[in-house]
């Protein structure tokens, strides 16, 4: 027997309908390429985005076909998000730092049928356009005027603002299957052709409820949000959704990311929420606390993507009164899986008890379940503090890559069928809260044990001297592996090898001690801003240990 | 062409799974009938609602059947919750405030094939069981301890604990289509016989989602949340759903919901949490005020089903720090259709100002649209400031009532078609924010005009002489219909027809004025604790106002 309430599909377009009914007053702000503040609302942008909705029918983009950008984070962005998926097209966000070889294989995998790009990209259509067969139409992000000269090396190109303008703002957002695509972005595997993650209208749109809720980005419409991350990287973490769902006010950065841009926005809109990977946070702090700035508004950030250290944890909340909230999620899981909120049980935690339990990654939002499992693929239970494979599972989590590349990623085992198994090793306390020690592959090898290389990069981060730190297993004659660490330091600030290995002192099992320290220029980040562990263990494949 | 994400159906199993995982320590605490203060948690909860699952299908119950419940608000019903929707079959919470007759209707038109009650309605049951054909198990939520003597008189009769305790706490909750029916809830017309709202796991579920939302009612794990509002009414607004995905501490108060045992409970529980119609704070204002008392954990109340005075506004606000969200909803819509929770504009509002504003049922959670409608159907814009009638629409909002009763429910006319119509008169500002002038068979018919009794009966009740105030169209001879006011006077307390009429002075245009005013020992309230102006028309009908 089935309910009798009203069957409604759940739709992207629907958040835009709201936005723009209960909310149209709200503003949207965004730094352009162009250098200036630009000011909207959603009602605007839900006019403009049935405008463009109009252009890309006209420009004869079907149903599942694939729309591509290449974009910061801005408004015409956003109306990108909401007219492609709107009309039952498929949003393709780019990673425009991926290696251009990367971003052919991933436009033509795709069969990208028109490519939206900020002006800051035309070098890189520029020098892409002529292999993208399948590519009908290229649009600039742009008004006419702002079009350089050598614009006219793409042919055929047309300019964002006159497709919006040259359409009337009427336009009927279809209804359809709530199954059906609505994003695609593709993860930059280390090894391997990257695969897509094609998300539905269905799971985009319970993420966006999860998200929103108190415990998870609790955002409501009294919120200023800037999203750091990318909206190239899965969805801005649904930022742009939860917006819409929520009524807050949406401050987009564009390309300026550099910390003194990034907190004159922050002040200039009375920023309450941001979010982004921990590497982007540094150069910010560091203005900040070179400048001896504060924020008037800003009061929490939401911390993933990787392991935040706690060493940043502290430099907010003690520093700056700003909550860091660390979060969990892959572009496989939309992304959120966990956020580290507390429990009423937390309350008497003194600072230092609220800091460490701040520095794992946090418990399972409603909608997923995860589980850490040893190498049989047993559940090892809460609380057991064994570390283990994560595997996770929930509406919005991938049960294919697009195409089916790389066939099931799901467990098959019985004790994981149905499972999508994260690559990250992680321990679970009796709370529930996950703590990410690694990711499988990075995991140093020594003896049979595993050492976790994040809790080594934690330790070596939280000294004075030190930017940046990543812990790498290079090959041991006895150990089969041992850790080394590769460590940047600040500008200025000088420690030594025998120093830095110091003030591990007391905090670790003594045979997790790195063996050695190497000092580099800088350590190669990824698309996405991790650490490329892979290229350093390269790097390092040779490096002489001095207890080889 | 279709995401490729996970599908899980939304299943009201999930909640109960999501909490005994990741909150199974939270505690669940209930004042029983026995009249002793029990306590138990998430965990052994859900170990509970899978022993009685395995009790429900060991007496028969099969998918999709109805099994009906008797009973207040305490953790023993939080299982039958669980257990039956969880198993597939639908929970049918039966309203022990409605007359035996509608009872006996009721349950046997929805073919009830097992009734749960808690002993309080012991005579209750033991009236009409005989005339309950179809009833095929009688269960008394207690131990047999506790069964009175006079129970016998239900023959075969069964006890909750033994049927748990018989049964082992394995059960796998099935997996089915979200559609499913999960629970039934009848409405108490006032004229006809009551219909069943019956909703689905997908509607339970996302109206979850929804229901915890900042803006909403914004729940998180720190909370300890106290529902007052039945669980046979609309299932207590969803709290116990909104518990279990949160890890919310709930607190049930069982049968004791006068001002005292309420006061008492809030304080031993630390509940931070409220929720409830107008008529039950009456109570509790009156002894927490009496008795010079404070709230130590208590911020926020939820207060809806019939419109909250702005007296009763100012006097948690002003007078015990307690901030009042206005809600507004139905049974047919699951309930929660809108909150008034303020937008970030709103923060330069004066005190006045905000008090005005949260008088106001609010603007809609996402999932929910709303419009008003002139008589012709045509939608009022927002900020118009015209009156007309309130239509809904959303997936958690009803589309026909359970066997079809009464024909489609939902308006057929182009302008109106698949709206709900709720049968309410309000006004939504240029904000967003809905105000429910009256019901529209309250309206009170003045020459053509429409005069709300809801106003008028709030400027009574800030009368500090008035308890309860209902204002009703009686038949006039050159007007329609007038406005009478029908008032009770707090004990002891003393007004006089002239110095109330005066107390309207300013607050309404001259020709709102109620005509005249009765005062009454008490005004009748309906099973869900709202005014039945219906019974006081009838009873007023012969009325001679003076002006006739």
């Amino acid at each position: 027997m089935l309910g009798q309430m009203m069957q409604q599909p759940l739709l992207v377009s629907s958040l835009l309908v709201h936005a723009e009914r209960h909310h149209g007053e709200r503003e949207i702000v965004s730094r352009r390429v162009e250098g200036d503040l630009h000011r909207t609302t959603y009602r605007e942008l839900a006019a403009r985005s049935r405008r463009l909705a109009n252009a890309l029918t006209k420009l004869g983009v079907q149903r599942s076909e694939r729309v591509a950008t290449l974009a910061w984070n801005g408004y015409r962005h956003m109306e990108l998000y909401f007219a492609v998926s709107g009309m039952g097209a498929v949003l393709h966000t780019l990673n425009p730092r991926l290696h251009p070889e990367q971003l052919l294989y991933i436009a033509e995998h795709a069969e990208d049928q028109a490519l939206f790009f900020d002006l800051t990209f035309l070098p890189l259509v520029a020098a892409v356009a002529g292999r993208l067969q399948k590519v009908r139409h290229w649009v600039a992000l742009c008004a006419r005027a702002h079009l350089p000269a050598d614009a006219a090396k793409i042919p055929g190109l047309l300019c964002y603002e006159d497709l919006i303008d040259a359409h009337h703002d009427r336009f009927d957002w279809p209804e359809f299957d709530e199954n059906s695509a609505s994003s695609l972005c593709y993860t930059s595997g280390t090894t391997g052709n990257p695969k897509g993650v094609l998300y539905s209208h269905r799971s985009t749109l319970l993420h966006t409820y999860a998200a929103a809720l108190p415990d998870a980005l609790n955002c409501s419409a009294t919120d200023s949000i800037l999203p750091v991350v990318p909206m190239f990287h899965v969805n801005a973490w649904g930022l742009p959704y939860v917006g819409c769902m929520t009524g807050a006010k949406l401050v987009f950065p564009g390309p300026a990311l550099d910390g003194k841009s990034l907190y004159e926005l922050f002040e200039s809109e009375q920023v309450t929420l941001s979010a982004g990977v921990p590497t982007v946070w540094q150069g910010l702090l560091a203005y900040v606390q070179g400048n001896g700035l504060k924020f008037s508004s800003m009061r929490r950030t939401v911390i993933g993507g990787s392991a935040c250290p706690p060493a940043m944890l502290r430099a907010f909340g003690e520093g700056l009164g700003v909550h860091v909230l660390h979060a969990w999620g892959m572009t496989e899981t939309s992304p959120l899986g966990t956020t580290c909120a507390f429990k009423a049980a937390h309350a008497g935690l003194d600072k230092d008890g609220r800091y460490a339990l701040m520095a794992k990654q946090g418990r399972a939002i409603f909608g997923v379940d995860m589980k850490v499992v040893d190498d049989a693929g047993q559940e090892l239970p809460f609380g057991s503090e064994q570390q283990g494979e994560l595997l996770v599972r929930g509406p919005w989590v991938i049960e294919s890559y697009f195409k089916d590349v790389g066939g099931s990623p799901l467990r098959s085992d019985a004790a994981g069928r149905g499972w999508f198994p994260t690559g990250d090793v992680a321990t679970i306390d009796a709370d529930g809260y996950m703590h990410i020690t690694d990711r499988s592959k990075d995991v140093i090898k020594s003896g049979g044990e595993w050492i976790g290389s994040i809790d080594l990069e934690n330790i070596a981060m939280a000294h004075p001297a030190v930017a940046m730190a990543a812990c790498i297993g290079v090959p041991h004659p006895k150990w089969d592996e041992r850790p080394l660490l590769v460590v940047v330091k600040k500008p200025g600030a000088e420690v030594t090898r025998d120093e830095l290995l110091a003030s591990f002192g007391g905090k670790i099992a003594k045979w997790w001690l790195p063996d050695d320290v190497v000092f580099v220029d800088a350590i190669p980040l990824g698309a996405t801003g991790k650490m490329q562990k892979n290229k350093l263990r390269e790097q390092f494949r040779d490096y002489q240990l001095p207890s080889a």
